[in-house]
C-alpha cells in the first residue's frame, strides 16, 4: 500500500508511543504478560488498522499485535486507538524478516493474513505470505491449538495458498469461497469493503495444526 | 436429475448394449483389458454424457467408465456414442453402493465428480460424494498415482469438500475458485455450460494421494 504522506505522522508516533513497538524491541515470549491476556492475535500487514481495531473490540480480553511496514499507514492506525475500548494492542512498525524474531515458540494463538499482496509473478513466489518458508515460520510461533486465517479477494493468491498450505503441517479447518454472501461477525478491512462493494467474492480459509484436533 | 421419459430409450439400450454394463456384471480387475487401455477414468454421475464423451475424445488411448442411475439420462448418453471416435468407454447404468464393487484395488486412475448433488441438509451429509466414507472407497480403487477431480458451481458443496478431503489421505494438488475465468481444455458438462452462461463461478479441485508426490 502506498499512501500520501501525512504531516501529522511524526506527532502521532510520539503521542502514541506506548502502542508502538520497534521490531528490535519486541517483547518476545513476554507478549501475553505485557498485554495481560491469555490469547494473542497477530495480523501481518494491518494497513490502516481497521481490522486490527475492530477485531480487538469483539474480544476485549485478548491481545492484538499488528505488523505494518508503511509509515503513514501505521500513523493512521495509531491515530484511531482512542476511538476503541480494548487497548491490549501493539503495532509493530517495520520490516520483520520472520515472526520468530518477534514471538517465542507457541506464543501466538491466531495469525491473520488479510488481503496480502498476491505477488503474481512466479519469480516473486517467495514473497507471498503463504509460501512454504513463511508457513514454517508461522508453525513455529503458533501454539498447538493455534489457527492461521487468510482472507483475500485475489483468486490466484487463494488458489495458491490452498495448495501451498495443504503440503504442510497445517490442515484446512474452514473455508468459504464466498465469505460475505452470508452475515459474518468478522470485521471488514478497508480493502475488503471496497472489493465487496464492487460485488467481488471474498475468499477465506482457516487452518489448524495437523496433529491437533 | 429428473428427465422426461423418452419413448426411444429401450431401443437405444438394446442397440447400444455393447457400451452398457449392468452393475452386477462389471468386469472388476479386468477393465483395462476390456477397454484396451493403460489409463482408466471414471465419472460418477455422468448425466447426459457430454463430459464423458468429450473427455474421451481428448484422450483417444484412455478408457472411460461413466456411472449414472437415471435411465433416461443413460439413454441420451448412449445415443451419442456414434458421434465420437473413442469407443473405449462403458456406461454403468444402475445404483452401485461403492466403487469397490465395480473396480479392483488401484484399478482406477482418475475419478471425476461433476456437479454432484450438494445434499444441502446436514442429515444428508453421508450422501454427498465427498463424505468421508465415499473418500475411503475412492482411495481403495484409485492407483497410487491416481487423482480425484471435483467440479461444481455449488459454494456449499465446494467448501464442504475442501475441508472433508483435507482430513483424509488425499492432498490438494490443484484448485481454482473461478475455473472458467481462463481458457481451459477441460470439456463443459451440460450443467456447467448453463451455470457458466449465467455468470456463476465454477469451482474445481484436484487431489492426489498424500504419500505419493
Amino acid at each position: 500500500m502506498r499512501l500520501r504522506k501525512k504531516t501529522w505522522s511524526p506527532e502521532i508516533f510520539e503521542t502514541h508511543a506506548q502502542y508502538c513497538v520497534p521490531v528490535e524491541s519486541a517483547p518476545k515470549n513476554q507478549w501475553k504478560k505485557v498485554l495481560d491476556c491469555e490469547t494473542l492475535h497477530v495480523e501481518i500487514g494491518s494497513g490502516k488498522g481497521d481490522y486490527w481495531h475492530q477485531l480487538a473490540e469483539l474480544h476485549p480480553d485478548r491481545g492484538f499485535v499488528a505488523l505494518e511496514r508503511d509509515y503513514t499507514a501505521c500513523a493512521i492506525a495509531l491515530k484511531k486507538v482512542e476511538k476503541y475500548a480494548n487497548r491490549r494492542k501493539r503495532l509493530i512498525y517495520g520490516d520483520a524478516k520472520a515472526l520468530s524474531e518477534l514471538f517465542g515458540t507457541g506464543e501466538v494463538d491466531v495469525i491473520h493474513l488479510n488481503f496480502s499482496d498476491p505477488w503474481p509473478k512466479t519469480r516473486h513466489e517467495k514473497r507471498r505470505l503463504t509460501y512454504e518458508d513463511k508457513l514454517k515460520d508461522y508453525d513455529a510461533v503458533l501454539s498447538d491449538t493455534g489457527r492461521l486465517v487468510l482472507k483475500t479477494d485475489n483468486r490466484d493468491l487463494f488458489n495458491y495458498s490452498l495448495v501451498s498450505v495443504a503440503q504442510t503441517y497445517f490442515v484446512l479447518e474452514e473455508v468459504d469461497v464466498d465469505f460475505r454472501s452470508q452475515q459474518q461477525e468478522d470485521p471488514f478491512t478497508e480493502y475488503e469493503r471496497k472489493f465487496h462493494d464492487l460485488g467481488q467474492p471474498i475468499y477465506r480459509a482457516v487452518w489448524r495444526k495437523r496433529h491437533v484436533k
